[in-house]
């Protein structure tokens, strides 16, 4: 079982999104050239993002796409489900209550193979349901040089302007 | 992203399976039968679960399936990782390495998103490796009435030697 690969871009598209001024936002053909990748899947994954209400369309001529909320409330978890779906990854189909032997009376709670199944999945959702894109871009601004950084900047420059008030997450970190 | 269903299959599958006496096996037939799961599909999730070293294929006229370990030494995980095949769900394609801002010298380290990730996956993996189909039959175990009981014992009874001498989990408990 493969995770989409939408949640490895959809989680860089967002870190991208939330390295913008307020209000400012990008577009999607940027979205996808940042990471070189190809503009009609990345549109599809920013679709599913804003279905989720992770980012939101912008209309207009400096139109595109940014956050829907800060980067502290932002999640992997919700980039996950965004591109992936809701609902748990393990399916019960209550088989135990099928055949020869099943129990008479349907039980009343969960089968206990689902709730094992479940019960670990939960804790992979609190965990990246921590993790949210405030966290993760202060990772990704201590593991840049000058150099990368200048780059960042120039091109995010010749794309939304830099010089409106500054962001709560500081616009100078880049994104990954 | 859903995991394939089955993973409910073998895990009831096996539950059964620990469920026989020592050295005695269940035909592929049964397995499927014992759930009304299409016997084919059934088959086919078997021979995972055996090129996994999870369960054993027996020839001979009392042939079929048993678990290649004790229900102590096979874990949900196990049999999750036979159906879903191994490798993290979470797959990086590094395209932080991508596109215009990329960094010059390739990071050595594993990507940040990708990290946040596989931690979260390290968290479902812990707690399925400490389910084991010995912890499941206990659970089991007190969910059947006298009544599921006797069904049971008499299923099995018309399929495997029950007089053998017993296993270490009690073949009275039933299977989910």
């Amino acid at each position: 079982m493969k995770m989409s690969e939408g949640v490895e871009w959809a989680s860089h598209a967002c870190l991208l999104l939330a390295a913008l001024p307020p209000d400012a936002a990008l577009r999607a053909s940027d979205i996808a050239a940042f990471h070189e990748l190809p503009s009609a899947y990345m549109a599809k994954h920013l679709q599913a993002l804003a279905r989720a209400g992770v980012v939101k369309s912008v209309r207009g001529a400096a139109g595109g796409y940014r956050l829907a909320r800060p980067p502290t409330a932002i999640s992997l978890w919700d980039i996950r489900q965004a591109i992936c779906g809701p609902g748990p990854d393990f399916v019960c189909r209550e088989i135990r209550g099928r055949g020869p032997c099943a129990a008479k009376k349907p039980a009343s709670a969960a089968c206990f193979v689902a709730h094992a199944f479940w019960e670990a999945e939960r804790l992979q959702m609190e965990a990246l349901q921590q993790t949210t894109l405030a966290s993760l871009m202060i990772t990704l601004a201590a593991s840049y040089d000058a150099d990368g950084l200048t780059r960042f900047r120039t091109w995010l420059a010749e794309r939304v302007d830099l010089e409106a008030p500054s962001s709560p997450v500081d616009p100078a970190a880049p994104p990954g």
